[in-house]
């Protein structure tokens, strides 16, 4: 893909209101732009890390069993009165009338369609365990957003229902989505601990969170430095630095940035919305629910902070929104065009590669590379009529004079 | 993929709104259902289907140069104001305000923020050509939504924005996106037909039409039998049954059911919301704009009416939801079992397969199979201790007895 036909606007200072380093230098390095507000547009290198998130979703969650589907972002408001969210949720909640004057929200989360979507189908065991979900744009009226994507009013979130007949396979549901989402965030190149966390708005018996570690978490976690234990309230009697009584470990704390939050839901919902199914033994029984919400937009945002330095991104190679960077020096004259373009169709044929065939001076083009943090870098300088080219993997720092045939096995 | 864990819904009976072939369909092999009127959520059958339709835009548009992006749903009304849409548009323009009485809409078109994205960006004509697309749910508060995903409240467009230093290069935008369109319908397994049409609440200087011919339409079209003429008015002083003066053929109609549009804007956003350009003479000018807009789920309806009977779907390879169906007359007993899963698993290892492993009596499985539409369909019965199955091309009617090795050779 050649620079100029993708859109990238790079900016040499941050938005006034950019306050956190995520924020900064995805607003810098074209993978974002403000419309209002807490609403943004993914630009098409951060639109790109987005698609590669939602590939290792959707493979994970595939693999273990669950539907992909589409709910509507318009719900209408009886739904959310059977659940009596509608009197329920605040401001937050966006909320128009239609040209008939009916009542209708903005989802900021799906519980009431997709049980009223079940109900009418999984009326016998028969039909049951069903794992759905989406990935879709949420919407949620925040009083202060901020934080770029971390706190923003429209965003991207997976979100997934399961429906059980008793509460083992309840447990055994929200197990898998546990492995699930540390296969996930692990793939996707991040650090994060589970916390269980209070069941808020969405409501029902348990919940954990997915915390990923950074400065600028919006939440405090206390967690063990040599174990897994970790938790957003102080754990019990005991207090920062003091020696874990199952490990050997210290507590420690730090911020975390929700990537993750799952939910034993129970009966909320069947039951005031009547989901009702014919159990083996003939009794009617309300369905036992489960979610698990993703943030698909925070996700990107996380990667950003945890790969980073103040002045440029380093993507890991599972997101990056191209595997491969081609710069040259000069992208000018037939032959040298022509040879430069040859390359990056033999390294096309399996990598990402974006060649910035910008008329700009080498010193903008090498800066703005560094913002964009393409991990494989190949620099076309003197030494290409010699058939040699600059490779630098930046990711462990090797840099070297090669030649194209070397770069295309080292590429592969 | 299990059925049991699918969530296809099969219903005997269409729903009573339901007035055309495609709707009833669609609603009754559990690829869509209503949630309040013109508003759908998208069943895993049907989500598979927009996920290949969606593959095929994208696909057909990258190579073309085009990136892709996401604009959000919410757009600020100062933006509207500028172009001078906000007090133009009618009621089907769904409006809200946020928690600080500031006044939204939910987007049913884009040109007012991909205008406001690219205007603070594309200063100069060395940045210049640029086409960038998004696919995205959108809005349109119909006064009688009709007809399934035809004429909905809520639904999928691919929008593809150009912006070109000129006329020249537009026109030559305009071309190219005509032809990936062809290539998008036809791969589809689509027959279209192009017509002009007017600018409607777009606006600009020239637009087309792709349409679809069915039954069902709502609008009527007069093409010429032999050759490519078609329009959306009467062929200028020729009647129907008349011989067309170009060519062999005579004047037909029949009803189109509009699956894309495209526009040229020519300079009315750029001019209104002051995107302009320094041109290589030096001097400043509007940014020469084209439009491009496809119905992804009407796509999905379309190709539905396109290809079905009253009583069953036939998916084009293309977009079908799986490629192959696998239905035991029995799926029980653990030796049975093991050896059916094992089919599975080995023409899963390049097709799509969906078995049907439900505890229901074989004329149901049969019944739903024919609704549900996949081309391949493998019959597990008597013969597979024997090590053969019934294999249909449901394509070609071509139906045989065939052992497993000759199977797997066939789905190829």
């Amino acid at each position: 893909m050649k620079q100029t036909l993708l859109y990238a606007p790079t900016l040499k200072e941050a938005p006034k209101d950019a306050e956190v380093k995520s924020h900064k230098l995805m607003a810098r390095a074209g993978l974002i732009k403000q419309t209002a507000s807490g609403i943004y547009s993914y630009l098409p290198l951060g639109w790109r890390v987005i698609r590669n998130i939602e590939t290792i979703v959707r493979e994970e969650l595939d693999k273990r069993g669950s539907s992909e589907l589409l709910m509507p972002a318009l719900q209408p408001r009886d739904l959310w009165d059977e659940s009596g969210r509608w009197a329920a949720y605040g401001p937050e909640l966006m909320r128009l009338k239609d040209r008939k004057e009916r009542d209708f929200c903005l989802g900021p989360t799906h519980e009431e369609v997709i049980t009223a979507l079940v109900r009418d189908y999984a009326d016998s065991y028969k039909k049951l365990p069903l794992a759905l979900y989406q990935i879709q744009t949420k919407f949620r009226d925040e009083m202060r957003p901020r934080f770029g994507l971390m706190r923003g009013r429209e965003f991207i979130m997976k979100d997934l229902y399961t429906f059980s007949v008793n509460h083992d396979d309840l447990e055994a549901w929200y197990q898998v989505m546990k492995e699930a989402y540390t296969a996930i965030f692990k793939r996707c190149g991040l650090e994060t601990k589970i916390v269980s966390s209070d069941t808020g708005q969405i409501g029902g018996d348990e919940a954990d969170e997915f915390m990923v570690m950074s400065e600028v978490g919006e939440d405090t976690i206390a967690y063990c430095d040599t174990c897994d234990a970790a938790s957003n309230q102080e754990f019990s009697g005991l207090e920062i630095g003091d020696p874990c009584p199952e490990c050997d470990g210290f507590i420690k704390h730090a911020k975390g940035i929700e990537v993750g939050n799952i939910f034993k839901l129970g009966t909320k919902y069947s039951e005031s919305m009547q989901a009702y199914f014919t159990d083996r033994d003939g009794k009617r029984k309300p369905l036992i629910m489960g979610c698990y919400g993703l943030g698909i937009s925070r996700t990107l945002m996380a990667a950003v902070e945890q790969h980073s330095s103040e002045s440029s991104i380093l993507w890991p190679k599972s997101i990056t929104p191209f595997d491969v960077h081609v710069i040259p020096i000069k992208y000018k004259g037939e032959a040298h065009v022509e040879k430069i373009d040859a390359l990056v169709q033999r390294l096309e044929s399996n990598k990402a590669v974006l060649l910035d065939d910008r008329d700009e001076r080498v010193g903008v083009k090498f800066k703005d590379a560094d913002l964009i943090g393409i991990p494989h870098r190949v620099v076309i300088g003197r030494d290409f009529e010699d058939g040699k080219v600059e490779y630098t993997n930046r990711l462990t720092g090797e840099k070297s004079l090669i030649d194209l045939d070397t770069l295309a096995e080292l590429l592969q």
